[in-house]
């Protein structure tokens, strides 16, 4: 085992607004051994989240922050190398929190085994992954969709996002996606079939949104924050719900967080916003993994990643991922 | 009827900050002569709530902003002087929208009826009101309070806030209440009952409601808006709910209306903030006006009404009710 080189992200410094390199230590140990219960696992895809921004903050939130010295969590695709328990073995493909690095010591019981014939790996980190789950608990759960409805979701050629608009059109909602540059845009209707979409980057969003939804915004799906957020509460329709699964353009400067000014559209139109993170429906994870790869097998969830080489990039990978630069769910391949 | 002496308060500009005196015009015409179906009242108390500057802009709300050049819109109580409609008798008692006048002309239907032997008269624009039913739905309805939960109000010593508190005793809570000041914290906790208070004008808000609230807010019914929200919403337990049924701490700011910064407290807790308005429930006015009179008379609901005597003193009573200079319901008696 101890032949293995380990290289690994170490978190030594909290952010101060953008996340940097310097943030991070690299370095290479030795792989790990797995005790009893665990097994030892070679990464080969990790996911970047916009939630890994919160987790090097000092602050309580809803799970623990990374640890000054640890290694940065993540979530990863790999394949098992040495098992130290019953329920996995050597050459089983298994998704969860790696870190970043090159393999994990892990608990058994904390990875989920996976087909790697189902799908691309990086899809179980996507749309049939985390991000996928977040959609749908979010969308169906707290959003609870009717057919007519028009429903806006931001960061809409995002992991969540594009899983929201489809699982959306699915349950016969109209969807407007807002998302930054044409070819986003054009993704989202022409690949992904939402109804419409607004540039944010290149259209005034309160004038588009207005002109996609004639009759106000039923369900808002927040992944940003920010003014897009204060725009979409401006435009709420009675009994709306306001979903707040993440706020991507605030993280790097929560110092100086904007709030909605216009929460007050609330009473005004008695509605509802509500927010939450996937691991709050860790019970339910079988029923979102089913209706997803059910969805996924019938052509109507369509996904696509983004993905960079190399683990080395880890920092200017996220980097990436908090500018939009990235066009899909966003995944570093460490190996194949 | 043209022999009797109407003044009225007409609305003559939108207030830009603080409403102002020079806001209004202050003549006296004749009363008017009511048609069929309508009833002339002669108002006796007029009920000043903090909607009314809401009522005073020109944008779009959950009712139409007073025109320019129209009477100021009040809740008032009053005296039928003359009928022309049969479910209504002169020297009936009735509650409803009388304008900020002497003399209202009004449709029969809009108004209730109520009897003046069941207690004082301003009650039916307070605790027995408006603002009861106001407290009742939204604590009910929204909030859903469980036996022993934590339970915060702000504007504790107001109309609204007062019953809120009460009811959420009444269904097993520990009730916090926020008020200015000593006199009106003392009132809170001795005649009102609640648990604690915080004395927002003389006490470190956070530090104090974590000493009273050592498990978190599970409902958070907010009054007032600004400061006193994010403070809350940091303090959230898991699973709360904020009720929004005020913020009038922004009213007369709403330029520059702060937006709660504190709101991805609602993702991290799974929380939930909705906004009401009291006229959302009219379908279920009778029910929230018999559990109200039950408490009354069972004396589990105790009220206290500020007077201020004379029409005339209308901007000046409206300013003192912004700047929380009233202690308990603030009315403003036009006639005995």
């Amino acid at each position: 085992m101890s032949t293995l080189e380990n290289r690994q992200f170490k978190l030594i410094s909290r952010p101060v607004g953008m996340v940097k390199r310097s943030d991070f230590d690299f370095v290479a140990e030795p792989a790990g051994t797995p005790g009893p219960g665990e097994v030892l696992v070679g990464v080969q895809y990790l996911s970047l989240d916009p939630a890994m921004r919160g987790w090097m903050n000092a602050g309580k939130s809803y799970i623990a922050p990374v640890g000054l010295g640890e290694v940065m969590r993540a979530l990863g695709i790999g394949r098992v190398v040495a098992s130290n328990d019953p329920s996995l073995a050597v050459g089983d493909t298994v998704v969860g929190i790696t870190g970043v690095q090159d393999y994990a010591v892990a608990k058994a019981r904390e990875l989920n085994k996976v087909d790697p014939r189902l799908a691309p790996l990086p899809r179980f980190l996507g749309a049939l992954g985390m991000p996928g789950l977040t959609a749908y608990f979010g969308l169906i759960d707290i959003g609870q969709p009717k057919e007519g409805e028009t429903v806006v979701v931001s960061a809409a050629a995002g992991a969540v996002g594009a899983v929201t608009g489809q699982i959306a059109r699915i349950k016969g909602c109209r969807v407007v996606g807002i998302a930054g540059g044409p070819d986003k845009c054009r993704y989202v209707v022409d690949e992904l079939g939402f109804d419409a979409t607004v540039d944010y980057k290149n259209e005034d969003v309160a004038a588009a949104l207005a002109r996609h939804c004639p009759k106000g915004i039923d369900i808002y799906f927040d992944n940003v924050g920010g003014q897009i957020l204060d725009i979409a509460l401006a435009m709420l329709a009675r009994r709306a719900r306001v979903i707040i699964c993440g706020a991507i353009s605030q993280y790097n400067q929560l110092e100086t967080i904007q709030g909605p000014r216009n929460y007050m559209s609330l009473l005004i139109n008695h509605a509802r916003m509500e927010g939450f993170v996937v691991f709050d429906y860790a019970a339910r994870y079988p029923e979102g993994m089913q209706a997803l790869a059910g969805w996924a097998l019938a052509g109507k969830l369509k996904a696509r990643e983004h993905v960079v080489e190399g683990l080395e990039t880890f920092p200017d990978t996220l980097q990436k991922l908090y500018r939009g630069e990235n066009f899909g769910k966003l995944v570093i391949k460490v190996a194949d």
